[in-house]
């Protein structure tokens, strides 16, 4: 029979300012892991989750990573580890989720400040960097326990916590954590629950059980000893950007098509039972628009759309480093430009594989330049793509959660974003990962305005709760 | 005869601590016209300017522009002219340059502070924004002056100047103001100089003729409405990117060759009488190795490579606006790119049919690439191409000078770069216009670490003072 949650519900309704409060706190701390000159404000984050998390009575340690690699100057952030409940009765639960955000700069184009968060009293939009991605989950895990605490509810099962501050640069030096504490801080667990993702659309919530990898690249070609005036040198010198805007236009078309050799026939090819999931699937071409923001879609079809998020890799151009990128004008030929690009990787893409594709592409293209500058590959990270089984009794104990929360039964959904750490848990422990998520569509995770629906955060500390309630008694099926 | 300078020289020689550290109060105001943040600056380096005219005893007036097109927040810095004497029987020579500076930022890789002027004694360098573009030039005109008063030399001629604060963006409002006071402050000159660009290499003085004019563009492609997370939108949407490298990549080929249908046909022929000049020029392909601080040249001649930089058009790719350009990774799909590329003109190319022509080209290659993006062509500014007769009294005068204070007979050449206020003061004063450097090829102006060597300024100061000295006496011929 279904767990009695209501009192734990009545707890988190009435909790949800302070809640909210919560999450204010975290929002303001700009913790953005790809910025040297923010690496304080990342331990000052994990320092932020130690605390709160020891004032909840959780058993807490911060486990140092060590120094950066290729950036020796600079201290990995620890991961922050925490146990709540170790009754051998129990069914012990291991979630993960990051403390790190995205860049964010005003210039960028915010309406609110990016480490503020906004509440838009109207909409329910909470507007802040790391609101939705993933500062509202993993504080949705620390509320979940806070209003058992004050409900007086006993807590369902012993509960692992695992948050790191590196997720959006590569999540350096965890994978490493990861394999060592195996057989230690991990070795009870017999699920393992990650809230980093979204919803499909904005009404329907999901359980995910597939994700892209992601092979990130940077593209150095470097010419002159410095940058150059273009009136006095434009017309006697190789320009680094001629040929680097050569390369990068020669990887994908304009319809998206990957172009490099070699990728397409490493996709694992689609199968009829496959090709029956998309149709049943609460997704709009609709949703698509609101999320774009624009009608600028691929394609035009559901289906289709769901493949090229899902299930076909995608390659995508993100910018120029040491480039002319101010407004206005200035008249450089730049001497040193790196161009940066990832491939999202899908069944049965290998990283090895596609970085060699890619180095032979990048080197063809280069040579029939024939340019005078030098050119050099290079793979800032990579992670691999992830495929679970949805019938897992981790699975049905999430779905009937989601159905006692939200009153519908949720869609099997895979996700175009890559959790690499999703996989390593799986190889770590053993045992089935869900994905569990908490946003919708509309978030907006690493772009401007990144939001999440206050309604979202609140019930969605419900359904992380709900969960570990149904998890408790759910009758062990491996699917 | 040739004029006494004996003493005027030894006042400089004397004077040359307090003239550097003139310099150095210019280089320390960082009067970058680019950035709207630096706006204040530029208005402090043109106050600065008045103040040093004035304690020199010249009439200054400071010319207000209005505000500033496409940027009416902006205030224009004022156009600081000054008249130096008012002789009748005396000729009146029009000198001008400009006071503001190209941006600078430490990390762009700058070895010194960008705004403090930094000595090396052994080599005699001095580092710092705007030391050779234009401010060590600007203040010769002073320091030429001042030394004539502390050496009791009569000044030779009647000095018209007329200094700008926004050469480095386009000389916004300058034309006009000309324009408005051809038959005002500028209807006595009998002649123009302009100390503004470079020496061919770095031993012997050049006069120069003829400059290449520029054409500067930015090509924007707009897509979603706000930037995206690449995991979750990568294979579903156009990505602004793709689009704009393809087009930025289909404008020139890594030969320099530039691939705008029409172009060509614009530039007028080489006749032999111009293939003869350049054999006798004193440059040699090391000296643009040294100057490009590496072998990355296009050519391996140096007729060819001269042909290049003086007399053949060339197309530069100066960055992305709007697209990661940060060091580390950020795995965004930019919503709004602007591409800016620049076009450097010679005869007998026209602004307007340069433009169509571009805007034609962009047109076909972005209906070629068939994307729901958006794409939008913009001149950002433009200067027209300008060729002197080096035959003039005005250039006679200044070989003379350059005889006497380095012992060589100049080259004649023209020049890459553009200063389209050349030709505004042909057509306003219809008097002859020269182009006297006083830096040398390895200043590295618009790039990091920009030097003016203290001989070439101190010699410099010598040569301007010693050029008016010639013009006084030269015997008119038009040429």
């Amino acid at each position: 029979m279904a767990p009695q949650l209501d009192s734990f519900f009545k707890q988190v309704d009435a909790m949800s300012e302070s809640f909210i409060d919560r999450l204010s706190k975290a929002v303001a701390i700009p913790s953005v892991s790809a910025m040297d000159e923010h690496r304080p404000d990342v331990f000052k984050m994990g320092e932020f989750m130690a605390s709160e998390l020891r004032n909840l009575g959780a058993e807490v340690t911060l486990h140092p990573l060590g120094k950066q690699p290729h950036k020796e100057h600079l201290e990995l952030p620890p991961v922050v580890t925490a146990r709540y409940g170790s009754d051998p009765s129990k069914r012990t639960v291991l979630v993960y989720g990051h403390y790190d955000v995205q860049p964010a700069l005003m210039e960028d184009g915010w309406a609110t400040k990016p480490f503020k968060l906004t509440v838009d009293e109207s909409s329910g939009r909470m507007y802040g960097r790391g609101s939705t991605d993933d500062k509202g989950p993993v504080l949705g895990w620390l509320n979940a326990i806070e209003a058992h605490k004050k409900a007086g509810v006993e807590f369902p099962v012993n509960l692992l916590m695992c948050f790191e501050g590196m997720e959006e640069y590569g999540s350096e030096g965890l994978d490493e954590f990861i394999m060592r504490e195996a057989k230690g801080f991990f070795k009870d667990a017999d699920a393992v629950c990650i809230s980093d993702n979204y919803w499909l659309g904005t009404e329907k919530p999901c359980l995910t059980y597939g994700l892209r990898g992601c092979n990130y690249y940077s593209l150095e070609v470097t010419g002159p000893g410095a940058d150059l005036h273009s009136g006095v040198f434009g017309g006697t010198a190789h320009e680094p950007m001629t040929d680097l805007v050569r390369i990068m236009s020669s990887l994908v078309d304009p319809d998206g098509k990957i172009l490099i050799d070699g990728i397409d026939e490493m996709v694992a090819p689609i199968t009829d039972q496959e090709k029956a999931l998309y149709k049943d699937i609460a997704f709009t071409m609709d949703n698509l628009y609101e999320s774009l923001g624009s009608k600028t879609a691929l394609f035009d079809d559901k289906a289709r759309t769901l493949m090229g998020r899902w299930r076909f890799p995608s390659l995508s151009l993100h910018g120029i480093e040491g480039a002319f990128s101010a407004p206005g004008a200035k008249t450089v030929i730049p001497a040193k430009v790196i161009g940066k690009f990832s491939i999202r990787t899908v069944p049965d893409m290998e990283s090895e594989a596609v970085t060699a594709a890619v180095q032979k592409h990048v080197d063809k293209v280069f040579a029939g330049l024939k340019s005078k500058n030098k050119c050099t590959l290079k793979l800032q990270h990579d992670g691999k793509w992830w495929v679970a089984s949805p019938n897992h009794w981790n699975f049905t104990a999430a779905a009937k959660a989601v159905e006692h929360v939200w009153g519908v039964k949720p869609d099997l959904t895979r996700e175009g974003g890559s959790i690499p750490v999703t996989l390593t848990f799986e190889e770590a422990t053993g045992k089935n990962v869900l994905l569990l998520p908490m946003g919708s569509s509309t978030d907006g995770a690493h772009s401007i305005n990144e939001k999440l629906d206050r309604r979202n955060y609140i019930e969605g500390i419900k359904l992380l709760g709900a969960y570990l309630h149904y998890v408790a008694e759910e009758p062990m099926r491996e699917g």
